[in-house]
């Protein structure tokens, strides 16, 4: 984990505000105040106006935001003011379920590469993207300047992979596999540990008892 | 978003120490100091020691931690000191992915109730577990007293099932679903958006721009 000025839960809050503000905008409302987003997302006022602050002062007193200014700053932080070319590496179930998620196209996640080494599915068309072997990683990734890699792909194999997404050039590495992967420090590494999900659930069902 | 005294940042992050316990506890070490476990996870000693102090006491100065205490202390703490049954509702490739994930059942999260419509997935069994269409949900997942339910069906029918699930008796549900569900409050509802793990890769790439 790197350690960051920012903390990562504010982050994960921008991009919740954020989809909150998409929703806002298209129903033309023009400003916003804390509060509203506060009620919105669930969290106390306090909290949005601190998450903001962290980048500068947008608002007017009394008056709120301005949904779409704010809405446009908040994803130039997130680094979302642009498309993003990924590379996802396994094809199993998770893989399949990643490739088909509309989410990520929605927050400009465009998957340019798909690779697996089973030859029922080499060759076949996802999306416009035809799945490709593992050994043509490096060379197919730096042709479609894919900036980040997703290995949804087993553990065994899961560094080699890293490996070749390094060569390859991306900027950000989003692991499903069960294991720590070693990668350059220019490289952003984040591990998802699906059962995370579940632990926070049963900590509150736990808590609730006492 | 439930207000907590206890940050879900410090959860996730016990989530992750009990990882590394599990894994040191099977190479036979008897004591960590937080120094140890912050190396072996990637965060500050003092982080370790701020999140632990949460609970209590635990370590001897100059000692460390009891490694298999620690371990026992941070899984109770998550609520996993027993094994808990979980529904899983939606048998698209996600659910199919999760149905077949290692990491929840190590750490005793056992599927025992899977439902979907498809009358070409109902009656197949995976996992010793035979998939039900979604009108048996209240009677199953009441008969085989599933504390959690898990959301992976289409935003469509996500509150629907929802409400099944919360009727049926669940104490948490897990959405992966992408829209807001409304469940009473004694019900834990967490939201899962995998596109937020990119954003926090996007973040930190764009940060490294200025």
């Amino acid at each position: 984990m790197k350690t960051l000025k920012i903390p990562e839960a504010t982050i994960i809050r921008l991009s919740v505000y954020s989809r909150y503000l998409t929703e806002i905008d298209r129903k033309g409302i023009v400003t916003i105040s804390s509060g509203d987003i506060a009620d919105g997302v669930g969290v106390s006022p306090a909290q949005v106006r601190k998450d903001l602050a962290y980048f500068g002062e947008f608002g007017t007193r009394g008056v709120g935001y301005n949904v779409k200014d704010l809405h446009r700053h908040i994803l130039k932080i997130l680094g979302l003011s642009s498309d993003w070319s990924v590379a996802l590496v396994g094809l199993g179930n998770l893989g399949l379920a990643l490739t088909t998620y509309k989410g990520f196209r929605e927050r400009g996640f465009v998957i340019t590469s798909i690779f697996d080494n089973d030859p029922k599915k080499i060759g076949t068309v996802l999306d416009g993207v035809e799945v490709m072997p593992i050994d043509k990683l490096v060379e197919v990734v730096g042709k479609n300047k894919a900036q980040i890699g997703i290995i949804t792909a087993p553990s065994a194999v899961a560094q080699d992979i890293a490996d070749s997404l390094v060569k390859s050039g991306v900027k950000a590495i989003l692991n499903f596999a069960p294991m720590v992967l070693n990668v350059p420090p220019e490289v952003e590494l984040r591990n998802v540990d699906l059962a995370v999900n579940l632990e926070v659930l049963t900590f509150n069902v736990a808590s609730q008892r006492y």
